[in-house]
Formats: structure tokens, C-alpha cells, sequence
């Protein structure tokens, strides 16, 4: 009962011990109370009311980029902006969006089968039967017109390769159909692309997405028969953005390149499908059983092919070139102009989006709102405010990357930090990003107060990790951690030029786990959908917009920037270890596997009676030289110590230099490296990335990472150089600070 | 390659080596060249064809326990004994073995349906519309007629129902539904009993036994929409054998209990269903969404009830005492007539049982008739052979169990061992059974060939089993492995009076892992479902006489019995050590989850919109004396040891005698305690019994390892004292034969 309180009980009391002990990050103790004050007048601001309305409002046509919902949101967001008494406008770029203009799929054996493509509206969804829909379709598909055997290759993994190779099926000049989940999306095509596959197509299988999980929509949040999962195709892990103009912002007159020569573009069709299309196409297939592991949730056998099964793939796309209206909105710090915290939530949705990004975006307002009434009363922060409503970033994160590229210089300057957001819905605080943010992160998770129990939304995410942790050592593990750790940054939404490609500090928060749901990407994510089954009260949209808010506001008017680099040093310190860890679990998993193979164990264990080809003995695994990182890492613990005991100076000594400030900020890009990662330049950060064959999902420090991984052992000892290099840059640089400001 | 080898060049090679270092386990040096040859001649006369025209023979009607089938299978394996030149006869018991006269279940809420209950015959497998089956029922339920609501419990485990108190869902007064699996049928109704439902429905979840794993029956081996598993639901697990004769052989004019007050029967009706039965009742449901892990393979979200779903289930029996037929043949040892060496399989089946029980019968009657051939060259054993065909093992282990109780005096005096087989396919050989025979089971499985891969079946098992192993820690582990291992015995066959009651060495084998399938206890266990998918060329039939056959000649002319009691010693001390890690990690999860509850972690964890309860704190765990075990351990490692070095002097010095043998057998008796275990007297075995809560699976050490998981600290401390006494009186009688015997 200890940890249940009122909120403003719990506020009173947190007031009172910062009163006593004048204690936040980055503030000089005789600034923390009128922080404080701020924090609590934004707070007051917020409004449950106004964000649903918000939500209504954003969701209530379809406002895909180039539709006119899209761009009659940013013109409303604009209006709205300057009516806060922002200094607001419309960015426009102009970039590569295909929608479709043919899609047919057909199976033409054993027998026929046409599928719908084709959600059907529901008279419970008021949105749903609305026109301007975009079909169901993949972004950025090759057009195609193919025809072949189908194959089933689970999640289109390149685990679920090998065990087609020990079964001895081959994709070459097929089609292959992948269950969606357990990668981004445009990985199963890329990899089915790479096995010489002709055509790919995806499907939402009950399993993973649908009843299996809850009842389907309408009567419960799951997804039903008929709903598809709309999404991009863009090798977003080349590079995302504008896939014609990489590196550089897609203005009106920018070089672009042909579009068949892009190299993040796929080459072959690919098509997404209800699971009541995939039912016909996967109960025709003939050929061995799939495993166990591979199995849906649909009544019947899943095979795996070839066989007789054959279907025709033919879809088309306008491959246009259309306007990418990002509003941008200011308000001028009045101590240090050049110094930008940024916010942002893209606005652009597939459909209507309600909870996809317009829940996000509707939180993102309320902050800009609650600014507003703010400066109303003279307030001014001390740092510039930059807040942004992306568009096109379904398609590939277009918006927020383009005008990145625009800026890159400018905001590699200015940039203190980017804040993102996206969907939210019930349930608990989660923030990846830069691990010098982390204890800023820990301490507002401590004082936002979670709506549904009172208690701070840091013990709320923690109480329910551990009590679905499973096991007891694992909960009690869980129990100890008395911190909030961040996530590392992957991909799938609009932080990742930020801390990617330009090294600027970046977060990303939000609240999930309590929704459920199978909307994502459909006509069903609506306004209907949100009220129903995601956040009914809207109070988790004031809880985003408190912990992102206050976390712009404390950068905002920090005294000494709440960067705290031991934080990161033990992040990466942690990420060698797992290096060192794998390097030596591949080198004992590639020696037993060898002994499998080469004592015949693989040929006597197996049932002669299916077909099965042996695996090839993979190259045995050589010990690396990890010492350049380790002595990289010693000197970076040095120096973070060292830095930050001339961090604890300042704010002790009320003292502090501009330049201070503006060096901790700036210091991030040091991790990058100019030649970026590995066969994808675009990506500079050496610590994060999304995973070459993940897609959204992080690799943390890639470079090394992704060599033990495809076992390119020269290119492994290589990229340890190139991190140590990289550390050792980040750490002369502290170290330089430190003493520039003695 | 190395491990390939033409099934006569191992054989050359195991000769080779056998003639050079002249040892095999048990047997003077002297002698074991014409063992070996003796083993050569048994397997020249085995036959694949015989072995499948048996069970075509034997599997050509239904034949269930009373039924004029399994009389005339009877009579036809007595026929085949006599002809072999077996002295055989029948042995004729009368047991309780109810069938049914009525049976109905219907949904009466919100809908109605009436389930078919029936499975329909096939025109592609000629028996499954045969007359004079079985319907299909859970034989043992009690008579009742109850309407009730439906609540679904999962596989209706413990663990199950604490999930559904923690959603605040009560039986009391309910039918319940529970899948097939994870634990005994009859443990299931038990259970809900407990909880105060009155009915209990069991259905085959189609993600268990059905297409989930391939396609389904005729098309490929797996349970179809219709099938149902028969089986019994008779608390086996209190006693097994008829429920009116406890601890008596079941004769004609035997005292018998009442049926009411039979203490392993039910006091409420039970009914297996199919999943096309199942599917209109669980889609009824209403209620909380079942968890993920609870949830089937039917196409719907699984709901726990209660709701509108109201059913009706009224069975009733007719209770016949009926006769139970077990043919008992006999070899009269030349030597040592009254040593015992005990050989058997049940005849008896639900409908046809072409795999169960038929494949291990046929395989069984083939080392009959190879033995009669052996006969015939003049050749006699030195100790008596005894080969069983059991009736009535379906219902409840009646044939073996009364035969055991009816001669148990007998039995404990002259049984060297029971060597024990039920049905088998395809696949890797499985040995379980009292671990001083462990070095002969090992050594046998190295010289039996697998006849699919022509390597030994101990290589091709371990082959398996380090290729599906899963991880390369796993895999290393199974290849470090240079010896068999036997498991443990639990319950399920017609072992278990042998070993659980009598302390009867025993041992039961078979192979199997390649026959896939759901035919189990349905009208399509069948000749063609065994010719398709079983054992098409009864090559495993083979292997199964050759395994079973070598383990009764060498026993049964072994010099020194080869009984070896450091494997006990090592083993009882393993499982000694795991009651230790099971307290520890009993008491690091019971502060763990008290912590939980205690904080009010789990009310600030879990969803507030979902109806949760939180769990009552529970006692602490507290540190108990095993002190006493340890004790008695040590002492039976020293005498083992010393029982070892008197074993091997013997083997060296020819020189052993008829006592020295005989209280090597006997001496397994010494773990049986005079009171049994706890609640359930009939279980006198210390080591080896079925789980009070698992039914087939076993539990080791099940007086303390029981009481340590149901929480009852006063009786673990005192079965802790208990078995150290039955493990010291073990070690003292060890010691006394080695002096004996000096």
C-alpha cells in the first residue's frame, strides 16, 4: 500500500524533498524550484478532453502523405500553432511515393483462387467504409507481373532459409509467401530477393496477429480475417528518406537518382494479405510439413512446397513524386537561441491512423498547447523549442529525414537533442535513446504519475516486468534494478536521422502493453478502435505529454546540460562484453555443429524416410583481437570520470560556460565515423543501428556485431579498430572538454 | 562415416572384440563366447514378416478387455506358446470393468448442440467400421447426469486452476473442459473433482494431437476432426489393478470392496470428446480471453467461461465384473529353476490396437517363437523364462496388477526381473527401469543395429538426440555422454506392480519418435495406420525382439546376475541432490512471489480494467535436515563399492554362488517401506512412482519430493527420515551379502 498515493500527494512530496535536498540534473540549486513551478503550471495545462478531441480531429479521414486529409492536418496543426503563438510553417519536400494502380493476386492451381484485397467496412466503424483509402499494398514494391510455385518460408528469416536448405527447397524463380512479425516487414522480401525468389507475399497469420490473441474486430481489438497490414517495403537499413535523393534534402530542384537504380529499393513485387486470402494459397500447398515452429494459427496443416500450388502476382504502382508537408514550429530561447530541443510525431498515417501516429501527435500538441498558455503568462524557455509534425514517414521516415538532410549542418550545431514520439496506448513508460540521457530519463520516470494506479509510471513499468517475468530470478533481478535503463535506438520511426546519421542526442518514450490489437497499419486503426480498445480516457495521452514535456522543458532551461557520459560508457562497456560473448558462443556452437556434421550424427539422427541434405562444416570461428576496444573503453571510463566531476563543479559553483554546454551536446557525434557502416554508409553511428536483417530491431555496435553474425571475420578485427578509434575520439574529446572548462 | 557399418561387419567386429577381451557383464569369461552365438542364433530367427502377420492377426477386431476378441487373442498366443513348445495356460481374474449405456453431452446455452460422440469409419482403413467397438468413453467415470456451466481449465493441471483463481474464476458447481495432454487424463477429472466441478469433458486440442503437426488421418498420420482418445480415468495413481481388490489378486471369489467406496474411483462423470465436438462449445464460451499459453489450435479466441454456455452430461455404465484373461508361458530353467526372469506386454486394446498394444505383443511373441526354436537345438535356459500376455491393461493395469498381487510372495522370492514393452514405431530406442541394470542396458543398445541407419541404436538415440537438442550447450552435454541412461519409472504400463509394489527389478523399453500420429485409444489404431505410418516394414519389430530378447537370455544366463549398484547409488544421490536445489529454489520463489504480493507489486503491475485477485501470500520455506539422507548415502556409496569389488572377484574367479545371485535381485526390495507413501499404501517403492498430480509421469524419491511441492514441510522432514532408514537398510543388506559371499 506504501507505493499507492494521490497524485497531488505524491507531487507535494516530491516538491517538499527537492526543497529540502535542491536537487535536479542540470540545475543550480537556487533554480530548481522555479523548474519545478514550471513543470507543475505545464502540467495544470494538460487536458484528456482536449487530446481526444485532437485524436478525432487528426483521424477522421484518411491522411496518407499526398492525400488531402494529410494535407489539411498540416494546415491545421499550423493553425493551431500560430494560434498558441508559435512561430509556425510548412516545410515542404518533394519525394518518391508509389500508390498502387494495379494488384492482383491469384492462385491458377490446383485450383482458383482471386483474392479480395479488400477490407470491408463495418457499420460499428464509422471511418471505415470512408473513400480516399489507400489499398492494401506495400510501399516501394518493384512492379511486377510473375507467376510460380508457391513457397512457404515462415517469417522469411534467414534462419528459416537454412532449414529449407536442410530440407532441401529451394525458392529460385518462385514465390514465396512469409508470415508477418519477427522482422520489419521489408526484410522477408529483401531476403527472399536475395535467394532469387520472383515475387513475395506477406500475410498477418491468426497467430501472431489476430484471434489467437483475443477476439477480433469489431468485438474485440484483435485483427479479423479481412484485415491487412498496409507498410513500407524501403530497405530502410541502406538508408531511409526520400529513396531518390540519400544524404541530401529532396527539395523541388535536388539531384535525384533513377529510380531503378536506387539502391534501397527492392527488385521484385510484393503484396500483403488477410489471412482469410492466405487460408486458400496455404491450405492448396503440398511438399513436406512445416515444423512445428512454423505453424499459424490457421485449422489445418501447414506445408511448406512446392507442389502443384502456383499463383500469379501482377501489381503496378504511380511512382510519383509528391509534396511532404512537415510543420515546423518555433519558439526562440531567450538565453540561447542557438541551442534547439526538438520534438517530434509524424502526423501522417496509412489510413486514419488514430492510434497510428495521431494518438502520439495529439499528445505532441497538448505539450505545444500547454507551452502556449505558458508563454501567455511571460514565460520564456531558455533554449529555442522546435517542434515538428512530420509527413511521410509510413512510407520511410520521409519527412523528418529529408529536412535532416536539409539541416544537417545547422543542426549538428544547434541540435541539443531530439524527442520522438509516436502511437501510444495504455499501459507502461518505455524510452530508448541516447544512454548520456539516461539519468534525466530515470528522474522524470520517478515523478510522472501513472494514471491507472497513482503510483510513478517507473514503478509501474517495473511492478509489471516483474511480475511477468516468469521466473523468479528473473523477477528478483528486476527487483533490484532501482534505475530506469534505456532502450537502444533501431529503427521505424523519425529519431533515426537524428541519432544515426547526424550523431544529435535523441529520445523516444511512449506508453504500450495494455492495448492490444490488430489495427496497425489497417482501415481499422480509427477513432472507433481508440476509444474502444486503446486508451478510452485519453489519460495515457497526458501522461506522454507530461514525461515528454518535461523532459523538454529541463533541457530547455538546464543550467549545465543533463548529460551524463559514465552512462554511456557503461552501455557500450556492456555491449563489448556481449561481443566478446558471442564471438566465443558462435566459436562453441560452429565446433559442436562441425562435429555434428563432419561425424555423420546429422545423417544417423535424422529420419531416413524424409528428405533431408546435410549442412556444409562452416568455417571455424578465429579469436579476435578485442584489445584496441578494451584500452579504448579503459580511457573512456577515465575521462567520463573526469568529466563529470567538472559537470558536479559547475552546478556546485552556480558556473558554467555556454561552450560547456554546447560541447556535451555535440559530443555524441564523435561517435560517428565519416565512412558510415559497412555496405550502408548512411548510417554513422557506431553504437546503434538497425539490424542489416532485422530491419527495426536494434544491432548495438553493428559494425562488429553484424561481422561476427555473418561470420566475415576480417571485416570483424577491421571494424574493432574502427570503434576503438571511434571511442578513443569520444574520449580524448570529453577529456578536452573537462579541461577547457576548468 | 566412421559409424556406418553393414550390420554383419559390427557384428564381426563385436565378436572380434568380445573373443578378444572376453568380457560381457554377469558372465565368466569362459562363457560368453557361447552366449554371444546363443544371441546370434536368437536373431536369425526373428522374422519382420512374422512380426507383421501377428499383428494384422492380432489386430483384426476389436478387442478390448471382455470382449470376444481379446478371448480369442487369448486363445490364439496360448495356441502359439504350446505349438513353440512353451509350458502355457491362462490365467483367469474377475475385475470391475465398466462400459457404457448411456452417453450425452449437449450445449444447452446459448445454443444447443448435441456432440456426435461418435467416430466415423473410413472406406481407406478396412477395421474402423467394424462391429463390437468400444465407444467412446473414459472407463472408471462415475454414472452422473449434471447441467452445469462450461468453464475451460486448460490441461486442467494445479497450476491451471491457481490461474484461474487469480482471475477469479471458481468451478464449484461447474463442468469443466480441459485439453488432452501434459499430464495423465485421469489426474484431469481428479483435479476438477477437488475443485468441486461436477463433469468433467476432455477433448484432443487439435494444436496437441491434430494438424498442427501434419495432416490428419487418413491423409497422413494426425488426429482428424473425429477422433477421440478412449482411455481410463481410474486413479491409478492411489492403486492401479481392479479398484474393488487392492493388495489381492482379483479371483473369483476374492472379498471386494464396495464400488461407491473404491477410493480410486470418481464421484463425477467424465467424457473425452473430439475437436469437431469441442469446437461449438469453446466458441460459445464467454468470459475472460483465455492466456496466450491456454489458448488451442481451433480457429477462434479461446474463452474461459463462465457465460451463457450452459451443457449437459449424463453418462451411465453398466459395472460388470468381467473376466480378465492373462496367458502366462514357461520355460523351466535348467539350472535355476526357481530365478524367474519375467517377460511381458498386454494384449488387450481399446478398439483394434494395431500399435497399442499390438506392435510390442508381436515383437514379444517373436522372441517367443525364436526362443521355442532354440528349443528345439536342445538348448535350455538356466533360469525360468515367463512370458505374459496381459489382459485388461487399458482399464487400469488389472492383468499384470492382479497376477503380481495373486503371487506376490512368490514373485518377491523368484523374480530376477520384469522385463516390460507396450506398443512401439519407428525410431530411437527409450529404456526406463531400475538403474542397477543400467550397465546392462548399455551394453546391449551398443550391440543392437539400428535398422535404418545400421548404426547401434544407442548411437543413433544419442545421434538424435544431440541433433534436435536445441542449443550447443545441450548438444555438447548429450555427445560428452559415453553410456546409456535409464529413466525413471512411472506409471502407464504393466511395470508397475512389478517395481512400484513388489520391488521387482524392472525394466520397460521400446522405440519410437518417427510414427508421429493421433491414433492413440481411437477406432484408427489399425493395421493400415500401423502400414502406413508406424513401422511399414516391422523393422523395428526386429529391433525391439533383438533389445528385449538379449536382455532376458543374458539375464536369464548370466553367471553372476548383472545387477550393479554404484548406478543406484549414483542415481538415488542425483535425485537426493535435486530434492536440495528443489527446496532452495522452493524458497527463493516462495520470498520472491511474497515480495510481489506483499509490496503491492502485483495490483501495480496488472491490467486495472481486467479482474485480478491477488494471490494470498504463502509460508516460508523453511531449511530441513537432510542431513540423515546424506548420512545414509555415504554409507551406501562405501557399501556399493564394496558390494562391486566382491562382484568382479567373482566374475574373475568363476566362483559364485546360487544365494550370492539371489540376494542380488531381491535386493531392490530393501527401498520398499512396510507403510508405503503417504496417502496412497499401495506405492511401497521409495525411488519410483507415478506423480500424485502427474499421473504417468514419474516423481523420484516421491515421499519427500511430493510433500516438498505441495508445501508440507512437517511430512518432507519426516520422509526424509524414512528414506535415509530405506536407504541404510539398502547399504547394510549390500554390506551383509559381500561378507556373506567372501
Amino acid at each position: 500500500m506504501k507505493k499507492i498515493l494521490l497524485p497531488l500527494l505524491l507531487l507535494f512530496i516530491i516538491q517538499i524533498s527537492f526543497s529540502q535536498t535542491k536537487q535536479i540534473t542540470g540545475f543550480y540549486e537556487k533554480n530548481v524550484d522555479r523548474q519545478l513551478n514550471l513543470e507543475s503550471s505545464f502540467d495544470k495545462n494538460l487536458s484528456r478532453e482536449n487530446i481526444g478531441e485532437t485524436i478525432k480531429k487528426l483521424s477522421a479521414v484518411p491522411h496518407h502523405i499526398s492525400s488531402p486529409g494529410s494535407k489539411a492536418n498540416a494546415e491545421y496543426i499550423l493553425s493551431l500553432y500560430k494560434k498558441w503563438g508559435w512561430d509556425a510553417q510548412i516545410e515542404t519536400f518533394h519525394v518518391l511515393f508509389p500508390t498502387p494502380k494495379t494488384r492482383i493476386l491469384e492462385m491458377t492451381s490446383p485450383t482458383s483462387y482471386k483474392t479480395i484485397l479488400k477490407e470491408p467496412s463495418l457499420k460499428e466503424d464509422a471511418t471505415s467504409g470512408q473513400s480516399g483509402q489507400l489499398p492494401t499494398y506495400n510501399a516501394y514494391s518493384a512492379d511486377g507481373d510473375v507467376t510460380g510455385d508457391l513457397v512457404f518460408v515462415n517469417y522469411g528469416l534467414p534462419q528459416d532459409y537454412e532449414v529449407l536448405d536442410k530440407m532441401g527447397i529451394d525458392v529460385r524463380g518462385k514465390i514465396v509467401i512469409a508470415k508477418y512479425g519477427n522482422s520489419w516487414r521489408g526484410t522477408k522480401p529483401k531476403i527472399a530477393q536475395e535467394h532469387g525468389a520472383i515475387g513475395c507475399i506477406i500475410y498477418s497469420d491468426p497467430m501472431d496477429d489476430g484471434y489467437f490473441h483475443g477476439d477480433v474486430y469489431p468485438k474485440g481489438a484483435f485483427k479479423n480475417e479481412y484485415g491487412v497490414q498496409r507498410g513500407s517495403v524501403m530497405d530502410i537499413v541502406i538508408y531511409p528518406g526520400d529513396p531518390l535523393t540519400p544524404g541530401i534534402g529532396a527539395t523541388e530542384d535536388s539531384k535525384r537518382l533513377d529510380r531503378l537504380q536506387a539502391p534501397n529499393l527492392l527488385k521484385i513485387p510484393v503484396l500483403p494479405i488477410s489471412y482469410h486470402d492466405a487460408t486458400p494459397l496455404l491450405e492448396a500447398l503440398e511438399g513436406p510439413v512445416a515444423p512445428d515452429n512454423w505453424h499459424g494459427g490457421l485449422p489445418f496443416a501447414y506445408h511448406i512446397g512446392p507442389g502443384k500450388t502456383k499463383v500469379h502476382l501482377k501489381v503496378a504502382f504511380n511512382w510519383d513524386i509528391v509534396p511532404c508537408y512537415d510543420v515546423i514550429a518555433k519558439i526562440q530561447g531567450s538565453k540561447f537561441p542557438d541551442e534547439w530541443v526538438i520534438r517530434g510525431n509524424h502526423q501522417d498515417a496509412w489510413v486514419n491512423g488514430a492510434t497510428d501516429p495521431i494518438s502520439g501527435q495529439a499528445a505532441l500538441l497538448e505539450e505545444a498547447k500547454s507551452i502556449g498558455d505558458l508563454l501567455k503568462t511571460g514565460w520564456k524557455p531558455d533554449r529555442t523549442l522546435v517542434y515538428c509534425a512530420w509527413d511521410g514517414e509510413e512510407p520511410g521516415l520521409l519527412g523528418s529525414t529529408e529536412w535532416l538532410e536539409e539541416h544537417e549542418k545547422e543542426l549538428q550545431k544547434k541540435a541539443v537533442v531530439y524527442i520522438n514520439t509516436d502511437d501510444y496506448e495504455r499501459g507502461f513508460l518505455f524510452v530508448e535513446g541516447s544512454h548520456a540521457l539516461e539519468p534525466l530519463m530515470d528522474e522524470i520516470s520517478k515523478t510522472v504519475v501513472d494514471p491507472e494506479t497513482n503510483v510513478s509510471v517507473f514503478e509501474r513499468r517495473k511492478d509489471h516486468d516483474a511480475i511477468s517475468a516468469g521466473s523468479a530470478d528473473a523477477t528478483k533481478k528486476i527487483l533490484d534494478e532501482k534505475e530506469l535503463k534505456l532502450g537502444a535506438m533501431g529503427s521505424g520511426s523519425d529519431y533515426s536521422s537524428f541519432i544515426q546519421h547526424a550523431g544529435i542526442p535523441a529520445l523516444n518514450l511512449g506508453y504500450g502493453g495494455e492495448g492490444g490489437g490488430g489495427e496497425y497499419h489497417s482501415i481499422y486503426d480509427s477513432y472507433y478502435d481508440f476509444t474502444k480498445f486503446k486508451d478510452p480516457g485519453f489519460q495515457y495521452g497526458v501522461a506522454l505529454a507530461e514525461t515528454a514535456g518535461h523532459a523538454v522543458l529541463r533541457i530547455a532551461n538546464a543550467d549545465v546540460l543533463p548529460f551524463d557520459f559514465t552512462h554511456l560508457y557503461k552501455t557500450i562497456s556492456g555491449y563489448s562484453d556481449e561481443l566478446m560473448a558471442l564471438l566465443k558462443t558462435t566459436r562453441e556452437s560452429t565446433e559442436i555443429e562441425n562435429q555434428l556434421i563432419n561425424s555423420g550424427d546429422y545423417k544417423v539422427g535424422e529420419d531416413p524416410t524424409k528428405k533431408y541434405n546435410i549442412p556444409v562444416a562452416k568455417s571455424e570461428v578465429p579469436f579476435l583481437d578485442f584489445s584496441p576496444l578494451q584500452n579504448a573503453l579503459t580511457q573512456l571510463k577515465k575521462n567520463t570520470d573526469i568529466l563529470e566531476a567538472a559537470y558536479q563543479d559547475k552546478i556546485k559553483t552556480n558556473n558554467v560556460s555556454e561552450s560547456f554546454n554546447q560541447s556535451l551536446y555535440r559530443a555524441e557525434q564523435q561517435l560517428l565515423t565519416e565512412t558510415g557502416l559497412p555496405r550502408r554508409a548512411w548510417y554513422k553511428h557506431t553504437i546503434y543501428a538497425p539490424g542489416f536483417y532485422t530491419g527495426y530491431g536494434v544491432k548495438t555496435m553493428p559494425g562488429i556485431r553484424e561481422a561476427i553474425e555473418q561470420r566475415n571475420w576480417k571485416e570483424a578485427q577491421e571494424q574493432i579498430e574502427v570503434y576503438a578509434k571511434a571511442i578513443m575520439r569520444l574520449a580524448e574529446y570529453l577529456n578536452d572538454v573537462a579541461m577547457a572548462n576548468k
